[in-house]
């Protein structure tokens, strides 16, 4: 089934943390959209694997996805591979999205930075023939954006998120393991500058929103010029 | 009158070689927009004053601006002051565009990068009340773009012009003072590598349309995130 | 009076809100410090100069500078002027503080912008013995620092304000003209994207905290590399 | 047998398609130049690769290089491993050339940039001596540039190819396979943004050649600072 | 034991020729330091393995860390893999630097920019519990920074190594295989622009130390903001 | 006159110091060259305006210029005015040199800064014939180049200058006065970060010289891309 957008993430709760309210803003207008999460999680700090699975479910649940895929690649461990980019550009011949959103390639998370030049190269060598399987047919999607993450990077667009802000705290939430310690040998090690989830959502969210006046917002990089967008001279 | 657009450029045909094609693009999807010209061109090394208010004229009988207004400042000595920022200032609040569009201010003409930084300074300034005459109202305008020149700087977006840039040739050869040597003396010095400018026109609109796609295109370049424009996203 | 650190900002409030509480660190770490405003705000959309002065003497309770000046230059019309660099260049002599801290010199505000390129010029103008005069003393403050505003730039550092954030937004609430509108006219049209100033200032002071791994932080650049101050390899 | 340049380019038309005239040029100079092509294009969208194999022949009856080579790494999955960028840099040694010519590392394209890459580490590695087999002499060439591809950086250069235009064109030409569609599965995805290579050939041409004043031009890159090459100050 | 600062080279003598004057400077002031050197240096142009390990046993003679480890990783061919990005993430637990020093992640040396690449994805790991042994605790050091080497990034830091650069001198010195030419095959073409050893270091001591006024200086590059250290702002 | 090379700085030793070795490698290849300092230093710390004079007159007796001219702009207020920039221009167009060598406009110090611009701006109007007098024919110069100074940029040639490096320190010991403290009031205060001019010159030599495998070197930037003067593939 053709997909207007295709998520691309590390880890079960990387997609709804980064693009939740994009995410929610496509279920709102009727557009398709798929998620593919590169790992099961298995290795972070907080929760089993069966865990996200169950969280994954619930956030499904709230935003019904047209796909969601799991990769199955190690956590903790995502290597940019030639096996793992073709099977990730063969999904993307698949589901012919139109835009690909993905981590950043410099993110300081080795599996986010990972994740983001897989989906880089994916993008690209969908539109080759040759690596297409019998019967598929190459097309590369139109655009390739970016979230940010521990990354500086100066945004392209900021999207406004203010009208499903509230409702995106309620998918993060569904990631309830993530959001406490887990036992005694928790000790928070795992989060950059020992950031709260929820509460560093929200500031970036803010932040980002202030960018462009808005309430809310999320970050997304394009590498190189898009064509006009803007309603007044397009 | 409240405008969709105001094009702040240098001389009388900076505006229709940087973006004739946006221009021609706002007038057949009848939005209202003028333009500012700095100077007279009186300094240039092809035409008189009187040639070029001509050909402002031709120009004019096929853009069809709301406006187009000449701040009268000295060709080839354009200057940041106090004095040239307010008068622009002045004319975006009473012209109440919604995006403006004028010069880099890394150009390297003069004039140009003069043009650029006057451009954005008023901007921000046509949004303070006290700045305001009687009667006049504060507001800044939402967006504010820069075409390039002679700044090898990434644009932000590449709009498409292929529909128009036959037109757009037809508009710039109405500056015909400038196409060709003016007598014995120009030795065509005043060109930025001997670019001849028609076909330097063509060769920059073929090689920004390639970016995105098009067939011919004319780059922007906005400073900091934008709101997102993203039909999907939007 | 020789200080630890002079602040030079371009409205009597700027000082408050962008490092506002990196003043009330030094204060309660016993340091000497001074704020030189380049304008009196009279051209403020908000409040008149008078209620501004008064703002300014509230403020100063709660901050207690070693001095507050005022150079008087005309507010919205700030120049970089050889004249204003040296009197801010003479002040920097007299008062000899170790560090100056001044706006970016690309701010998008022209007089933020201004008031930077002043501080940065004044800064290296304050080691010349002869713009010195009779009984002066030419002496560089050792280190220059810009805070943000309107610029994405990158900090080099972010100033932990976790201690004083409360007591920031008691002194920033002290410029009460500038936190609601004043009348009919006051669209907030000068409010860059609308922010409102407490809610923006709460929000970058989170922003920034969290990438040091602090709950509030104040951004600082720094141009070129800085002797080392780590305190691990001092 | 010693080089006087050595191009490193990942497809069997890519040296031809971007630097060209500059291989023209030599050819026409004296010089010994020597093109080592990674793949066999195999996985183009177009052309088989005996058909491949028959067009390089042709081009290099026109080019006469010293030396061409194919290092048989897979097309489509160009990979930066140690095993081929050691071949790489016995090449290097072997050949010895004074100059490398190689893609550029972060061309949107996988083996473009892993080319780049290979280059770049293989050029670094030819001058250790103990990397080296017997009887061979470890020694790095004196430069290392890179040619654009689908990367925006500004280049370092622009050679002059107007002599050879002409002849360059004549030379792309030979890779017939590739200038048009291959049946009715070929629907031109795998060119970015769907640009025809003849065409693009020559927008880039020109439009690199007006940089520098000339007609037509090809642009290079390099890393880091060159002995000074002007002739007035050399 | 708790180490104050971890250093990850790629040769043995990478650390002492950039980092030596911090080394001293933490021996000097009681810090317990730890060196990882991730080859042998076995295919070094210059000494044989066991010339390198007696030449590392005299440089700790010196130096006296805490601990010297070597990974082993193949010299000339270090690879960004997971097993050795993990070995070294179990290092950092084990240690429990505060601060860990590596090579620039885009060092034209292929070895050093594998390091600084490890370092840099280790470092982030460290954090993870579940990657971590049974009885260990993830803790991610506080502060990760790079030694410049060829690579023209402006430094975050210069530490002012004045008073021990003359040890430092010494210190480098017994690595004596690398300072003279190795028999009739050494052509010295290993070297990067033909660059004597001790002169560079001392040239570029000279360089780094007057960016802050120092006689000597070793520079150091943090990504992102540092927590500020300014002991007037601190 | 028509020059090879014309050298635009800001006070009377700037030229030498920064580009001595460039100079003497013009004055030994029989080049015509001239030098215009913009001021005559007489607001330096150290020596009268008739000290700066006399060791002008000593540096012209090795260098040999074929014009030395002072445009008398007052020291320490050197600004970017329409007047300097023609008058530059005007001398420009009389000598119509190949090259203009200048500061770099983002220095530190603000008379080398404006230096840099008006060279840049004076570049560009030179090429406009109705900006020249009667008589005089409009000529651009082929290339701009900027000398660093204290500004981190990196320089895009290095010149080697290994063969007058030792005549390049008796030239700069022709400015005496300023190479030693001027009485009790001269603190040093004016160097940046305490330099000492003489060991400074040399450092940055050996820095340079190293960047390009030569002992001595002096760095230049051109900003955009250059025509090819790669002696293999010009």
């Amino acid at each position: 089934m053709k997909l207007d957008a295709l998520i691309v993430a590390a880890h079960p709760d990387d997609a709804e943390i980064s693009v939740g309210g994009i995410l929610l803003t496509l279920r709102d207008a009727g557009r398709a959209f798929g998620i593919v999460d590169l790992t099961r999680g298995e290795m972070g700090t907080r929760g089993t694997a069966d865990d996200r699975a169950r969280e994954v479910a619930a956030a499904n649940a709230i935003l019904r996805p047209t796909v969601r895929l799991n990769l199955g690649l190690p956590d903790g461990r995502v290597a940019v591979t030639i096996e793992a980019r073709e099977k990730l550009a063969a999904l993307i011949r698949r589901h012919q999205p139109e835009i690909v959103i993905a981590h950043h390639w410099d993110d300081l998370h080795p599996d986010h930075a990972a994740c983001g030049l897989l989906a880089r190269e994916a993008w690209y060598l969908s539109g080759l023939q040759r690596l297409a399987g019998p019967g598929e047919t190459a097309r590369r999607p139109k655009r390739l954006y970016h979230f940010l993450g521990h990354v500086p990077t100066e945004p392209t667009f900021v999207v406004d998120i203010g009208r499903v802000f509230e409702e995106k705290q309620q998918l993060v939430l569904c990631y309830a393991s993530q959001l406490k310690p887990d036992g005694q040998t928790d000790t928070g090690a795992h989060l950059l500058f020992g950031a709260d989830i929820l509460q560093r959502m929200e500031t970036r969210a803010r932040f980002f929103g202030e960018r462009i006046g808005a309430r809310y917002g999320e970050p997304l990089v394009h590498k190189g010029p898009l064509p006009c967008m803007d309603p007044i001279l397009g």
